[in-house]
């Protein structure tokens, strides 16, 4: 679309000197010193959505930093854009790594370098300038809604709650968020999957105090081998996890997604190498992509008992302890599997001890059908300026807020991440290619209008 | 034999105040403040033999404390007995629990009460009276040699070595060894076996650094998970050891003394009370007794990795580690059984990890077969001061240096121990009852009768 490129190269200069003032405010949210920059940082977002058309933008309050709201509704009969992201940052440190100042943001070799370039100040600020862009060449075809949150990176405690007392005021279609990334600049990719995690500390004990394992070692259950016993029968010979109903929920994936799961580059080697392993091991029947995206899985986070100093002391334990996860697939409840394994792991411990399963903390997973019109509609505005297809990528980590907004508000994510793997999110020399940033500006208006032209 | 009974009669007074003499010298062989007290036990010892009638009796040189030799040699075609004992005594602490000063012993409730009294003072003291006995009433029917070291309670660092030295001073067809104990004052029993020792830690390492658990769960090996699925696979269903050929110089027990060793007391109910568990768990077709007493068994003494501090870190970790004991029985060489197990847990380790085994320990398994006539003649000194026919009991635990007499010398021990469970050794307030102080002196010179007329 010829006016969409007028329009950004008409205004780069610009742009790049309005996110440069909002990168300056050094907003870092795990800091106390930086509170009134958290502040700072919201008014001067305020004043950026007015700036850029909002009829409407309040910085609102709660219980941590504010949340920045704004919106222009061009008539309610139209679908409606929420846009999700965050205008805090992550500490510098180490500060003598970095080769310019994280709050002085520079451009060279082709990159914006500066704390908050990608993540989330850069990717966010697409989002007002695309928005900026149809409002004044009066392309603007969905009503648009901003959110930005300022405790991202310190677990959004006071989002969830927030979203819960204005969900009326946060009716809308789909939240458009850009903080993730894609497989490589030529090669556009969508995150259509977060992982849920359900998390348990188990304690077995075997006799009520520590034993001579001369004198008893053979006739009483040693509870680090029990332990031991119980996590290795948590798998089959297949990689299969053998708690009953464990599957039951996970989402089947549609030949045709797992397909253009296929289509992203990976180098099994490569892989191992950067690793140090000589072989990979997983759930038979399924790629190291879709072990990692579409399947959940079961580790033992940590494990302890005994006797764990130097030398060989002998000791029949009491008591073992470790600590087990899961990541779940989307559909998987993780309340439901915190259940579930709870049950099970303690009514299959045998008699000669006993076994305490306590969960200590679960998110739920995610999941973007590429059948939703607001995917077709993202999908097609990739195709139009990459000129690929771009490919729907699960990742196996998780963002806790992107599944409670489902939770609590009922609306499905999109998440058009502009990112690479190069820029050094929360790390020394952040950045972000400007190429990246400004095909962004050049994609979100597409999305648009490709999603308003679906519903 | 009334001529040991009237001699006892007419002397224990004098034995109280001999052994009481040898109490009161504080040799506690871990602290350093005592080293004076170790020589002047070593010399009273010398000259308590020399009181009973050795010919010779000396206080000798090694590394660490002295080691006391006597010897009486009546006819070198006789056969010859060797005691062994210990003058070396257990810390006192915590000395506020003590109901009498633990260096000044007194007869109480038929018991007397010291630091020693039973471990080893009073028990091998009894070896110097039975000697005294045969050698004032013209009964002594064998050579005799003492060997008393001052560091049993240290590990005995320097008697090994002594051992090897001394060959030729030593030489002998039996050690008689009074430092276990017996089933009940009215149940004599005689320890036929201690169990050896193979100790081993072992490193899984899979990624050469700790993963992000969401990124790579699932698709890399956990080298926890493999780790407790290799120790699972340690045993079988039925609870046999998995390692081929760890079973393969198990000294098979004859049905004759399993019968004997079926008639040791023993309560399942109150053993499963005492360390509160519900169940009992071992080898199948052995009973409890016998599982810690004639067969090997395998148990992890320890184990780590990973995150296991407060709360829910969630990793993948590079490394995990574990220590495994096995406690092996007779004729189980630890050495062989050490390099079998390296080469097998080393073999079976998947390929998506790499597994170390560290050997750290080790010791041999000792047995005194029950027709040894040593044991025989043991049994009928016994029968003739108890009225009942010893129980042969396989201890669960080791006793280093009585497997290392055998290496060493060639000579088996047997192991005639007049001490009671509540004797309270190594512990505040340690005693020793009269009646077996007594019924020893009274049953040691039969031994040497019986054990004279089967050579």
């Amino acid at each position: 679309m010829s006016y969409i490129k007028d329009y950004i190269k008409e205004n780069r200069e610009r742009f790049f000197e309005e996110l440069f003032g909002l990168i300056r405010i050094p907003s870092i949210s795990s800091e106390a010193s930086h509170k009134s920059d958290m502040i700072k940082c919201a008014e001067h977002w305020k004043y950026l959505l007015k700036q850029a058309g909002a009829d409407k933008a309040e910085v609102m309050h709660t219980k941590g930093n504010p949340i920045v709201y704004g919106e222009k509704i061009i008539d309610p009969s139209k679908p409606t854009v929420i846009v999700y992201g965050h205008y805090d940052v992550m500490p510098v440190d180490p500060i003598e790594l970095w080769k310019t100042e994280p709050f002085e943001p520079v451009i060279k070799e082709g990159k914006i370098w500066a704390r908050g370039a990608d993540d989330d100040k850069g990717q966010s600020f697409m989002h007002a300038k695309a928005f900026e862009l149809m409002v004044k060449t009066k392309t603007l075809p969905c009503n648009v809604k901003f959110m930005l949150e300022g405790e991202e990176e310190i677990g959004s405690p006071s989002l969830t709650e927030w979203c819960a007392e204005q969900k009326d005021l946060l009716k809308g279609d789909v939240i458009l968020v850009s903080d993730t990334g894609m497989i490589a600049s030529d090669i556009p990719s969508i995150t259509t999957g977060l992982r849920g995690l359900a998390y348990w500390e188990v304690e077995v004990t075997g006799p009520d105090h520590d034993l001579h394992s001369g004198i008893f070692g053979g006739a009483v259950a040693n509870p680090i081998n029990v332990l031991c016993k119980m996590i290795a029968d948590l798998h089959d010979e297949n990689g299969k996890i053998t708690i009953p109903g464990f599957y039951d929920d996970v989402l089947v994936v549609s030949d045709e997604e797992r397909q253009l799961l296929a289509g992203k580059p990976f180098n099994e080697e490569d892989y191992k190498k950067a690793i140090d392993v000589k072989a990979l091991k997983g759930e038979k029947g399924f790629t190291t992509c879709e072990r990692t995206g579409i399947r959940p899985c079961l580790d033992v986070c940590g494990i302890w008992g005994g006797y764990t100093g130097e030398g060989s002391k002998t000791v029949l334990p009491s008591k073992a302890f470790a600590k087990i996860s899961t990541r779940l697939v989307p559909n998987q409840d993780h309340k439901k599997i915190a259940q579930l394994f709870k049950e099970y792991f303690e009514k299959v411990a045998p008699e000669y001890v006993k076994v305490e399963v306590r969960p200590l903390h679960g998110g739920q997973g995610y999941v973007c059908p590429i059948d939703l019109p607001a995917y077709k509609a993202a999908e097609k505005a990739y195709v139009e300026v990459f000129g690929k297809r771009p490919i729907p990528v699960r990742s196996g980590g998780s963002i806790p807020i992107i599944s409670r907004f489902e939770e609590v508000l009922g609306i499905k994510s999109i998440l058009m991440g502009f990112g690479l793997e190069s820029d050094a999110i929360h790390s020394p020399n952040e950045n972000y290619p400007v190429e990246n940033f400004l095909k962004g500006i050049e994609t979100i208006p597409l999305f648009y209008k490709y999603f308003a032209e679906m519903k």
